[in-house]
């Protein structure tokens, strides 16, 4: 991409109504833009990070045996009302509006109950599961406060992950496995070494206690205990000498920390299912109600954490398996020349799939593309210079290193390969 | 994919509530699932379809120069009010709800407002132009009466997108480039050769006339009127005998048909962009208003419109471009030795890229195979039998053809490639 067609424009000024570091670097950046409190749009370079994530995200979900799908937000009451989630004593985050013809109806914050309902349709034996049903679906919460930026929105992108399973046994195996694939997504997305599988309350959810993925940041809204020898962790609200033990955690050894939440997985057990009629016939011949868990990831919200946890004072440092493009280019004097040799790098790059945004903007000083660069958070940078040049070399720079190296311009491609 | 392991199932009994031929199909063949009126889930055979149409319009929006967004679904009024279409008494199809604080938001039935409040943050000169942004996102429109399937929906994901132009020369250049694009579009999702351009009125957008494109089909909506030598239409609406000369179109030449719109393209000119107040500074140094256009295709909409024109007494008739799968799969008798070559059919499929949908279930008929098969609109069918695998061959059959071939078992992946 060439930076000179690309519409969006770095920013220089801090914008004033954002307190978190994601939110500014990432206005600042171009990636993201507010509409008003916890509401962004999602400008060029933030839908390509992403749609990164979703993609990491989608071939994990896949590889475990997720079917995804894609629900609808708006909703009908009637199934809420069997679980009674529709109540807004219940739930106080639903966002709800009415049908021409008077008729109430919600804007989805979450999908238990229209999977399970659906399922319904499908499921008669147990011979039909285990059913894993996943969706990239627009979540809408009415939070009362809108806060840090992308980590906790009104409207946001979410992963969601249900599990259908004939036994509790069953359902512990996959929950298992799919913890194991949030940790590896979490790894893939660069915050694998800041992110504990975290013991926590249940919630509304369930009486015993679920897992939470907690990602160190002095930028969290919660604190934990992390046991680094065991890479697990608990959280505060579940911070008790009774739990301490029942998990076997020493209260010595404990870390604590600031985090954000960027993944949960939650037993659901019967409760959905025996709600809202979703049986099976069993081997014995009866009918019983289906074991259940669900799994969460906010995209929006993993990419917020991402910059949290990986910025420093000139912008943000993208691991390169989410990062919008690549490498940054540019050349320094403005002649033609050189123009001809970085053009030549810009499409042999694209030729080979590395994705490359091109600075090739004629108006700006190399000062201002290596603050670009820097901000945006590009994970290489090359540099072509006149004093290079004459050795057939270009200069190159990851982002998180502060070493400068030359590379033969015949080497590049080869280089990313 | 196994069908064994995928969670849909056909349904034989014709859904009561449906009327379409689009919703009778996708239902029964289980892509879609409706949650109430005007409001459907895409099951995992339907999204298929769906990404598949989506990428297509992405791969024509990026040839043409659009940069991707993903603008949100709920809505300050303040830009919605500076162009007078916040009031319901102006646009009578929005759904609005409300924020804890008790502020009324909207939920997006269009972004026109939203992508030129945008752009004003980063468009000061004529060099910024032209910019063409676009995105795939859900839109909410508040159907007094949702009808004919997934054809008009109260929830749909649409590609929008948005030209903003210096002169309204440029504008036109851009506006024939989509015009053709969208053309593109048609022919590559299957319609293209039942598809035409097709004058109509400005509607609310502007006064002069607009292009919508028109697929014929007996379940349209709309009255247009073609002149296949030209390969254009005009809309009943716009049908007098001024416009027919206006348009140099000879009324004896014209064939009547019912049409669906599947897509349309509207000048804008700068109505938006005075009253939102998006200028450029021209190359005379004076300030003046972008020329605007927005281009929409309803992602559903065309997938609906692919079944109802593209389908026959036992179901849906996939084009290869859109299909779910490309190959339906499957052994006449159940035994061993058959299930050994069909498995290694599936996978030597599958190791090509060559996607597969395997019916391995041991609990059906071949009849029943053969049905769903047809149903589901898979565009290749295999059948491996132990008549044929005696002579080393499958029987190989195209879903839009009658005549039943043969082909070595060795051949087949080269058949596909």
């Amino acid at each position: 991409m060439r930076i000179s067609k690309l519409f969006t424009k770095t920013i220089k000024e801090e914008p004033k109504d954002e307190i978190s570091v994601n939110a500014k670097l990432l206005i600042k950046g171009g990636f993201i833009q507010k509409e008003f409190a916890g509401v962004y749009d999602y400008l060029p370079l933030g839908l390509r990070v992403l749609r990164k994530i979703e993609n990491i995200i989608r071939e994990e979900m896949n590889s475990i045996g997720g079917q995804e799908v894609l629900m609808t937000s708006l909703q009908d009451p009637f199934v809420w009302q069997k679980t009674n989630r529709w109540s807004d004593k219940v739930v106080d985050n639903w966002f709800k509006t009415k049908l021409v013809n008077g008729k109430e109806v919600g804007i989805a914050n979450t999908h238990e109950e229209p999977i399970t309902a659906m399922l319904v349709n499908f499921v008669k034996s147990y011979k039909d599961l285990p059913i894993y049903v996943y969706q990239f679906q627009t979540k809408f919460r009415n939070e009362l406060r809108a806060k840090s930026g992308i980590l906790r929105v009104r409207e946001f992108l979410m992963k969601d992950l249900y599990s259908f399973n004939r036994t509790e046994e069953d359902f512990k195996k996959f929950y298992e496995l799919c913890a194991k694939s949030y940790m590896r997504i979490f790894k893939k997305v660069g915050i694998g070494d800041k992110t504990f599988r975290t013991i926590a309350s249940g919630g509304s959810f369930t009486q015993g206690f679920t897992d939470e993925f907690q990602t160190i940041s002095p930028s969290g809204e919660d604190i934990i205990y992390i046991d680094r020898e065991k890479k697990i962790a608990i959280n505060k609200e579940v911070f008790t000498d009774e739990n301490l033990k029942k998990f076997g955690l020493n209260k010595a050894k404990l870390e604590e920390a600031k985090s954000i939440e960027v993944g949960n997985i939650f037993p659901l057990g019967f409760k959905y299912s025996e709600k809202i009629g979703l049986k099976i016939k069993d081997k014995d011949g009866k009918e019983k109600p289906v074991f259940m868990g669900s799994y969460g990831i906010g995209v929006g919200r993993l990419m917020g954490t991402v910059v949290e946890v990986s910025h420093d004072k000139d912008g943000i440092i993208w691991p390169e398996t989410i990062a919008p493009y690549m490498v940054y280019l540019f050349q320094v004097e403005n002649n033609k020349e050189l123009k001809k040799i970085t053009e030549k790098i810009y499409n042999d790059l694209e030729k080979k799939n590395i994705e490359v945004l091109y600075d090739d903007r004629e108006d700006k000083t190399p000062g201002n593309k290596f603050t670009d660069c820097d901000l945006i958070g590009i994970p290489y940078r090359i540099v072509v210079s006149e004093k290079t040049v004459k050795n057939n070399t270009v200069e190159i720079k990851k982002r998180n290193e502060k070493k400068v190296n030359f590379i033969k311009i015949n080497k590049i491609i080869s280089y990313f390969k």
